[in-house]
């Protein structure tokens, strides 16, 4: 029996983004980051995260001109990588993770933290100019800042979209409070995840691609 | 300047799970699904979702007995196999995906559907006593229920958490309205994604590997 649904991909393409723009409230946010806070509500299916959204005005600006520059796209786990659409970004650009790199543990005991805190470390040869997404762990957004205070490499960007019921809130508010002079975009409180971390990296691929 | 938060992995954990377990109200879903949606709020940070979580009474006899005779876990896209954590599987099992495949795109044209109900017709070959997690499109999991009514071979288990604004409620409404005799879990209404999907995966692997 063929059941009634729409199997059209434009149409639900279309469809989906007219809801989004039909009752989702953006009018708290600058109109630079509109398009991309209308793809993590896509990603989410959840209109009523836009109040929670928070990011630079300068945001997309500076994103957008570090992909088209080529800089490489640092992820804190496997699940953003794969969300990441390879053919929308402008440069070839790559996409990286090192949580599971061979030193990962070993680094972790040596900084009494997490796997992918010390996973944020193995970035430093190509955070100058990178654009960071993070979609799980708290503590590896909580470490880039404190490494960021060190006098690390800045990146171009910050996607900070850590989830759930530890650290989370607390490390996007920080983030939120004090970006170390680095452009971020990040969603407040418990909610987040990988799925909103490559949302965002795709919409700002599309729109660097664009003239 | 170090920052102040928790770092060690296992009270991070043990928080998390102490906070699920203090705030989720899972009173309305059978005892055996427990496990399982402690993990759902876990991955996506809310603990509201829980009134939306429901599973069949035997989806989890079903689908760790599945997971321990070996079966394949097939997955509709590459961020829910991104998020199984192969060391938890009690079999060595296979995680697939069937979306980037080279017949996909114009399997797609042949049925006038999109890439991912397409790919669902790849898993045929696999599909009886599979676990199959959609984390992403509701045209997979609206095509897998079809492919059922044709008397395609049943899986073991269903785990339908398609997200958006298109089709996501209503695939996931029809899925529980009648699972074709597959036990399954869902999440209803537009909330879903591939977090979700794979954290059910998860779940069950844990609860397999349990004597």
């Amino acid at each position: 029996m063929a059941l009634d649904y729409e199997r059209d991909p434009q149409a639900i393409y279309d469809r989906s983004f007219a809801t989004v723009e039909a009752e989702a409230d953006l009018s708290g946010l600058p109109a630079a980051l509109w398009p991309v806070a209308v793809r993590l509500i896509h990603a989410s299916g959840m209109v009523e995260i836009a109040p929670d959204i928070e990011g630079s005005d300068d945001l997309v600006e500076r994103a957008t001109a570090a992909l088209r520059r080529g800089a490489p796209v640092l992820c804190d786990c496997e699940m953003v990588r794969a969300g990441v659409i390879r053919r929308l970004l402008p440069a070839e650009n790559e996409v990286l993770t090192s949580i599971a790199a061979p030193e990962t543990p070993a680094r972790a005991k040596e900084i009494a933290n997490t796997r992918s805190a010390a996973a944020v470390e193995l970035w430093r040869p190509r955070l100058d100019g990178a654009v960071v997404a993070i979609g799980n762990a708290p503590t590896a957004l909580f470490h880039l800042l404190e490494l960021l205070d060190e006098g690390w490499p800045r990146p171009a960007a910050i996607l900070g979209f850590p989830v759930g019921f530890v650290g989370a809130a607390e490390s996007k508010a920080e983030l939120a409070r004090h970006s170390r002079c680095v452009p971020f975009l990040t969603l407040q409180g418990r909610r987040g995840g990988s799925a909103m971390a490559s949302a965002a990296v795709n919409a700002l691929a599309i729109l660097a691609a664009r003239p």
